[in-house]
């Protein structure tokens, strides 16, 4: 008999199937026992009435593995409306041990560091399963958003021979023998690709050796990064991610509404275009609001940035705030300025509910002023020998941004540390499993 | 005035239009000049008759970066059928320097150590654009169909806490005063997430610390992986392989033909279901036809596995063929052993006109196998414990398959070296580009 799923039973009504997966749960209510059995797509319910099938299930963990056979049956109390009767259960392994916290209570309860000590089993939790399950939805509307722009998928590579691009917070490599390095981003590579490409997108692991353990750091993370070519200047590069977050969100809404109430979750409003204050400007306002004298100030701190998000909420009715024009003194060698006001970028962040999500801007395209600009920090052309041949050779002007996939779901999902949205996270501590 | 895309003249026929790109080449022709301009997904052509627009163009290197203004006309000789004539020329970059070597020439001539250390604009050539373009290809209908099948991606970490899974060829990493590793695949992580998911896959990098050269490997690439529970055995692993390889060509047979056309690739024909010979008859097979004696031998050396490729051809015309049930002895520790015939197992290679293109099969899946297994080869189950925690709680039956992606379009393409397909090649002597 051909295995059916637990989202197919429907189909089926009336029809003797077998479906198969794990022991979620078996107790006995009202005189009745009911087996939860979860596979890869849900939870579905079997009576067990039959003394012989219950004893099969009686030296049996959760977690053990079965397949049932039964008929599909009509039954409004019922997960989905129907559930298995008449079932004969067969045990494909039976598990001894209880799983190392109780998978099928609604909410899980261990602590978040007893709960990643044991993720190989509770990432089995339908809640745990959901959080990922959006996360590999984001990827795919990321790229499917992006390929229908006309982006080209590349795969840079993650060890690389020089600690460029800032030098500090770079994991070394023993690479036979030689030092490598892991790329803090694939920022180099993604605009050489655009003089090949023109427009260029990858989903990839990052890697950044930060000393410290905050509940918004990993050592190790998804970035969604994008770079495109012939840009006027950044605001064509906010366009583009106004598209892909719309995307985003509408995939999920549309693919992932069963997820998302598991969750509890309510998707932000994407408005068709997002609202947009330049640095200064939101600095003034920030100080008038709090009191506080903000000038000369390089960065918004965390409070700045609430304040902006709640500001945003109650003039604009978003959920989105682009801050631009970030001073240049706190942006990174490749950042083209604003030609108008040079003490300020062209580049920006997108506040999602006053939190940072997305980074981005234009990049320099002339080699002579990359030249310049690594001169002015001490930073040595040499060491960029092959990133500066591209520009030596005729790139447009650019720019780009980056996502971080972990920090999106968690500011998404409302959590508030981001080891919850990942599924093995890498910190101080924490290298397996 | 709108920029329009190399690709879009046919839609503006009489139209003026602004298209931009680079200086590709720009020669006289019997009294005319001809301009190729190159943008992110062909080359038009456009005709510079005004001296004065003659002129701006006189100083430049090939690679400058240009917009141009013309009238899009009907040209039987034009690439696509059309050119831009009265044309006007803005200079965005002007490039002083040529190119490395000729980027506008039909085949490249540098040799390839060359071409790899100027490979920042090098992947500009129309041809190796067109590797990885059909690179992205690859990638997409492989997360498509297994997404169609139901497959959940993930993204698992790429430094792990134990050099595991072997122990040799494994990259130490400085984490923070800890010795980490890069993982040599997701396998690990693949499993686990099948007690999760059923079905998961995962495109990445894998890291290889193979410290000798050779045309076909890399010590970084990106692997193709999947995993998938509630098997029956390898053959309905086999089953999605085939599924995937044939999703794969008809993608790039349908979307990628202009890519094909350049480099001059006829697809392989592939079959409805792939033609499978079991090992010991395929070394009987392979042992006549060769005349050797290759009793107990536990592997095919390359020769074997070009003869198996022209007897697939000739038995079956098929240009893939399954080789299953490799010698246990030859396999990793989680390997699952034919049941009715122990010394070898349910594992499978997939040949590719004669090489080596998938390697896939079903894995043990009782905790109590684990045990053993690494016992037998003294590896200490307390190295495993993330990984064996999994098993101790119910997995099913289950099985994969990895397929790496620099090796399926050197096959594909009919290329000698794995570098060619790969944008920025890590290897014994090469750190970066």
């Amino acid at each position: 008999m051909k295995r059916i799923l637990s989202t197919e039973l429907a189909q089926h009504a009336g029809e003797r199937v077998m479906v198969a997966g794990w022991l979620h749960r078996l107790r006995r209510l009202g005189g009745i026992n009911f087996l939860a059995l979860r596979d890869g797509w849900g939870i579905l319910q079997a009576v067990i009435d039959d003394p012989s099938e219950l004893a099969k299930l009686a030296p049996l963990a959760d977690e053990s593995v079965l397949s049932i056979e039964g008929v599909v049956t009509e039954e409004a109390q019922a997960p989905g409306g129907y559930e298995l009767r008449q079932c004969r259960v067969h045990v494909l392994v039976a598990v001894e041990e209880p799983p190392p916290f109780e998978l099928n209570k609604r909410v899980l309860k261990p602590n978040l560091d007893v709960f990643l000590d044991h993720a190989a089993v509770g990432l089995r939790h339908p809640q745990k399963r959901a959080i990922f399950h959006l996360g590999a939805g984001v990827m795919h509307a990321f790229r499917s958003y992006l390929r229908s722009e006309r982006f080209t998928e590349i795969q840079s590579p993650k060890l690389v021979g020089t600690a460029t691009e800032g030098g500090a917070n770079v994991f070394p490599v023993d690479y036979l023998g030689r030092t490598a390095y892991l790329a803090q981003s694939p920022q180099f590579y993604k605009q050489i690709m655009v003089g090949v490409y023109e427009r260029v997108f990858e989903v990839g692991p990052v890697f950044r050796a930060e000393p410290h353990n905050t509940a918004r750091h990993l050592n190790e993370y998804v970035s969604l990064d994008a770079e495109m070519g012939f840009i006027h200047d950044h605001h064509d590069v906010m366009a583009v991610v106004t598209g892909v977050i719309r995307a985003i969100l509408s995939h999920l809404g549309t693919d992932h509404q069963e997820a998302l109430a598991l969750l509890g979750v309510q998707l932000p409003r994407a408005l068709e275009s997002f609202p947009s204050i330049y640095f200064p400007e939101a600095l003034r306002l920030v100080g008038e609001a709090l009191g506080q004298n903000l000038e000369g100030e390089l960065d918004l701190a965390p409070e700045h940035e609430r304040w902006l998000g709640t500001w945003a909420q109650e003039q604009f009715g978003s959920d989105f705030l682009f801050v631009t024009g970030y001073p240049m003194a706190k942006r990174p060698f490749y950042t083209h300025p604003n030609p108008a006001d040079p003490a300020y970028s062209n580049s920006f962040d997108l506040l999602f509910r006053g939190t940072e999500l997305v980074t981005g801007g234009q990049r320099l395209h002339r080699y002579g002023e990359y030249i310049q600009a690594l001169e002015a920090r001490n930073l040595n052309p040499g060491d960029f020998a092959g990133y500066l041949q591209a520009f030596r050779h005729g790139m447009p002007p650019h720019g780009g941004f980056a996502i971080g996939l972990e920090r999106f779901l968690m500011q998404l999902l409302g959590l508030s540390n981001i080891r919850e949205t990942t599924i093995f996270p890498r910190d101080l501590t924490r290298l397996s499993p």
